[in-house]
């Protein structure tokens, strides 16, 4: 089994090994904005999904809704070139609300990234296998042991430690935004575009079983905003990018705002005009890419690159979550497990609690990404509207060369995203949004408690308090033993170093019924003649524990002496053979555990066997 | 969690609370022979599903097999009652193959009776549940978690130790016994008794699918002979006789064969005479209850009262098993687990050894007696053939008076029961018994290598070595410390207890970008100053454990001296504050596990905490 693993991880890494990051604007894209990008696969879908309850006419307010959600685009990509600009050091969120905020809107940010990036994990690996079972409808039924297969895949992954291997991100994505265009492109240009019309035309009444309300466009327009996830990736991760650090991640933040807003664009008005639908089995995206370039092998092509950026994209999360977790355990809201690096250098604590979190997430909804989605915006649009707001008093505070005008920028980001916000809340609140809404206080709850014992310990420890001197006190040591054999010897040898007061202690237990026991022992014990006296205890109980733990209080009350046992223990070559040892050491170590102010100690002997079992 | 445990199992006992059971031949009939007695209820069960297979003709061979099965009783019992003068001491079989043959019979002897026990505990737990789903049909679905809820209940009332409960068994065993022979009394009296011809009667095919064969009428004897099995726990329980044993016992012996012989008979004529066969939801002995007295409330409570004595008659085996596993752990054949008492003075491995493995074989049958009974004989048989061969080879070394009379009779027990042992292997090998037949061989094998493990690792101890005398060495005390705090001063207090010659040590990890950290932490020492060189040691890898490791070597190998590694660890009050807490402590002691001549203590504080979370 451990061979196994460090295989798959791979070796300890010294920390001067793991390279930083020194990206251009163009590697930029694979590694911080698949998240975004890959958005495309689920938005337009989420925006159908919820116009088609309508019936097909309410099916022409597709392109109006993305024209809204691009719009809601290009503001947030001008406020996080801000973001980038006031706050190049990176950390994003919570970094922005920490130094701008109190604890109760900094928790209240960290929780909602926790929930966001747990949840973004969970939808960019359902979404990426829903469009693999849509190419090859024979997968549907190992839907989620694909699902987790992948989280599988992308965890073991993230504990190497990713290293320059991000960068291999890069063909598929540009694979992936080239077809992307390119299919739009061909689209646009051609009315029916290669392929036939479509054989299985969707299902969409004349009159939906819903009246077009403003409440449902409302929803339509919420449900889309799930495709501006991850815009805000790239002002986390400033230190990755090369010199001039803030120029290339303002770049690349206009470069994804572009394209992204090309894609929704495009793909909405294909879709206005083919009249796609939702359909089981197939997502729009997919119709869309059989209807414009026909059920070929670019079909394929496409469906697989759009299975492996969206796999992609969940690594994301798993470069944020584990960093936030690590900042927030620092301030002691954590477990600080989370902040320990592990042997590749990796937080993984976090990486661990990230998979076990989205796995759990993906069975419960049985890999259905429309299921997630009604959960996912909302903490991104919290984080958002957070952010914004936190400029907005950075720029007021520090008062920079045209602060008004970039407060003005953060500010109307922030008011946009705080509604989208409370729409989501309202809208979508008996959809699911009532899990993220218990979800999030409960989190933070939980932050606050064990800020709060990290308190009470520091203090119960006395952190920062120095001490006094030292009292000098003598060793008594105590050695329960079964018999005499050379691991006796090895026992009293070392208690012997230890101090010249030893007392052995042997227990029988009468039940046993070995009455000439004792007196065997005692006389072993004085042809043996090791310098230590042997004492015999007698029990009516089963246990040796007992005799021991009163025997070493007896001694203890005495005199002001340190008391310490020194258990003798077995250990075989094999973990097997574990097996065919009686364990009275950990019954012992467990019993004496009640008397925290005495040493236990185990003095272990291996056991070599030439042909053991 | 543990206050439940305690409150099922009791508090510890001392072993003269354990009383020894000084028991009557009445009472012997519950404690000993329930598992004898309450075959009945699937002896002839089993007959009848053998002989159906030939058509209802073959039903009249029920009579003269179970004729033969009672003469074959009448042996048994016979030669248990010298088993039981020549063996006063108790013991059974493994008693006697240990007295009278070389290794291989005597492991021979103890893994059929594993296999034995266990399956006598699931073929009566299934039986009883049989019963019980007979007399109340809507239950069936629920066999198998009935199955294991009598296994549980079963288990703890062992795990608490019976004692004196066991005459508890009186009343059911009574009502058991006097309500079988009074319902073959009435089914005899009256030719149809006082239940209606039956409605639904059984689906008997005037010619079956197999004809009258040696080979059938074989195997339906073989089959019926399960209900033979439990005869030998009288032998194996003398010493809970009152004085005088064996007069005691063996009229129990007596007993048991009388009324055992006298249901089996009065089954099968009442049987025979009602054309009683197989069918689905009912057993035999429930459709010969429903005649003889109607479905009326006594066929309700004869139901019950059989669920209840099937029941308890696994407790029989789970009497054996530990009790057998003890003695085979004491010669080195088992772990030695097996023979240690736990708080209540009972053999708790065995007991949960055999819970978990008739579990499984419940689970594994889906609670069906039929699928267990092929396999079931075939270990008692070989216990029943070994121990009447190994007491003919005490009657010739021994001569007591009239041993030749006495060798006869238990060799031609010998020689009949090996027949039929012979008979089970060959007629069901095929619907089970090889599970048997490679069981019980790779049971011996699994003996004679955990034995050879005991002799190697013996050797290895030098047990029964008086060893030589004890070189005085120095002691060095290692501490690991984190920081300067309460923790940190109780750490090297104690190691300064231990030894004048004690050195701090605290691991810088590099990639936690804490520069600062050693310089502050030297300073602070400085301030302290407690008598105790620190050492700083930096590295570039995550964990703290390999350094320590490193330094540990490095300390060690200057002189001759042992080292002690001195871990401070924080003791939270709950349980649930441990995940708060990172685990170095865990990681430092399992990395030293490979230094086996250092010894690692632990230095507990506790922490209380007035109000943590």
């Amino acid at each position: 089994m451990g061979s196994v693993w460090r295989f798959l991880v791979g070796r300890p890494l010294r920390a001067r090994e793991v390279a930083k990051e020194q990206i251009t604007p163009v590697e930029g894209l694979p590694v911080l904005s698949l998240d975004a990008l890959t958005s495309v696969a689920y938005g337009p879908e989420a925006i159908i999904g919820i116009l088609a309850l309508a019936g097909a006419g309410a099916l022409s307010l597709l392109l109006p809704i993305t024209g809204a959600i691009v719009a809601l685009l290009a503001i947030l990509v001008f406020s996080y070139r801000q973001v980038i600009d006031a706050y190049p050091g990176g950390g994003g969120t919570y970094a922005v609300c920490r130094a701008n905020f109190g604890r109760t809107v900094r928790l209240l940010a960290a929780a909602a990234l926790v929930v966001d990036y747990t949840l973004t994990v969970a939808v960019s690996i359902a979404a990426g296998v829903g469009a693999l079972v849509s190419a090859f409808p024979g997968l549907r039924p190992a839907t989620v042991p694909l699902c987790l297969g992948f989280l599988a895949v992308i965890t073991v992954l993230n504990l190497r430690g990713l290293g320059d291997t991000a960068r291999a991100f890069l063909l598929p994505t540009m694979v992936f935004i080239v077809g992307m265009l390119a299919i739009i492109g061909i689209g646009l240009v051609h009315p029916l575009a290669v392929g036939s019309p479509q054989p299985g035309r969707p299902l969409l009444v004349e009159h939906g079983i819903e009246t077009v309300s403003v409440l449902l466009v409302l929803r339509a327009f919420s449900a889309g905003c799930s495709a501006l996830t991850g815009v805000e990736a790239i002002a986390n991760g400033v230190p990755m990018f090369r010199q001039p650090r803030v120029v290339r991640a303002k770049r690349t933040e206009l470069l994804l705002g572009a394209i992204l807003g090309t894609m929704l664009l495009g793909l909405a008005i294909l879709a206005a005009r083919w009249h796609v639908g939702p359909r089981t089995g197939q997502t729009v995206l997919s119709q869309i890419i059989a209807i414009s370039v026909g059920r070929d092998w670019a079909y394929y092509v496409m469906s697989l690159t759009i299975t492996l950026v969206l796999a992609l994209a969940a690594n994301t999360s798993f470069g944020g979550l584990p960093v936030l977790a690590s900042l927030v355990a620092r301030d002691n809201y954590l477990p600080h497990l989370f902040s320990l690096r592990d042997d590749r250098q990796v937080y993984g604590f976090g990486i661990w609690a990230l998979a076990v979190l989205s796995g759990a997430l993906l069975l419960a909804v049985g890999g259905n990404t429309l299921a997630l989605i009604p959960l996912f915006a909302i903490g991104v649009f919290t984080g958002f509207t957070l952010s914004q707001a936190g400029l907005v008093r950075h720029w007021v505070r520090s008062r920079p060369p045209r602060w008004r005008h970039r407060a003005i920028i953060n500010g109307f980001g922030a008011v946009v995203t705080a509604v989208c916000t409370v729409v989501f809340l309202v809208t979508k609140f008996t959809a699911g949004a009532w899990v993220v809404v218990l979800a999030v206080p409960a989190l933070m709850y939980t932050f606050v408690r064990i800020h709060r014992y990290y308190e009470h310990a520091g203090r119960a420890l006395g952190l920062g308090v120095v001490p006094g001197k030292l009292p000098a006190r003598n060793t008594l040591v105590v050695v329960p033993v079964a018999g005499v054999s050379r691991l006796t010897e090895r026992a009293i040898a070392q208690a012997l170093s230890i101090s010249h007061d030893v007392v052995a202690v042997h227990v029988v237990v009468e039940s046993t019924d070995n009455v000439e026991e004792d007196r065997d022992l005692q006389a072993r014990w004085a042809r043996w003649d090791p310098g230590v006296p042997l004492r015999i205890v007698h029990t009516e109980f089963a246990s040796i524990a007992g005799p021991v733990v009163g025997l070493v209080d007896e001694l203890r009350g005495r005199q002001d002496r340190q008391v310490m046992v020194l258990i003798p223990v077995v250990r075989p070559d094999h973990r097997y053979a574990d097996f065919l040892h009686d364990h009275r050491d950990r019954v012992l170590t467990k019993a004496l555990r009640a008397r925290p102010d005495v040493i236990v100690a185990t003095v272990p002997m291996s056991l070599h066997l030439d042909d053991s079992p």
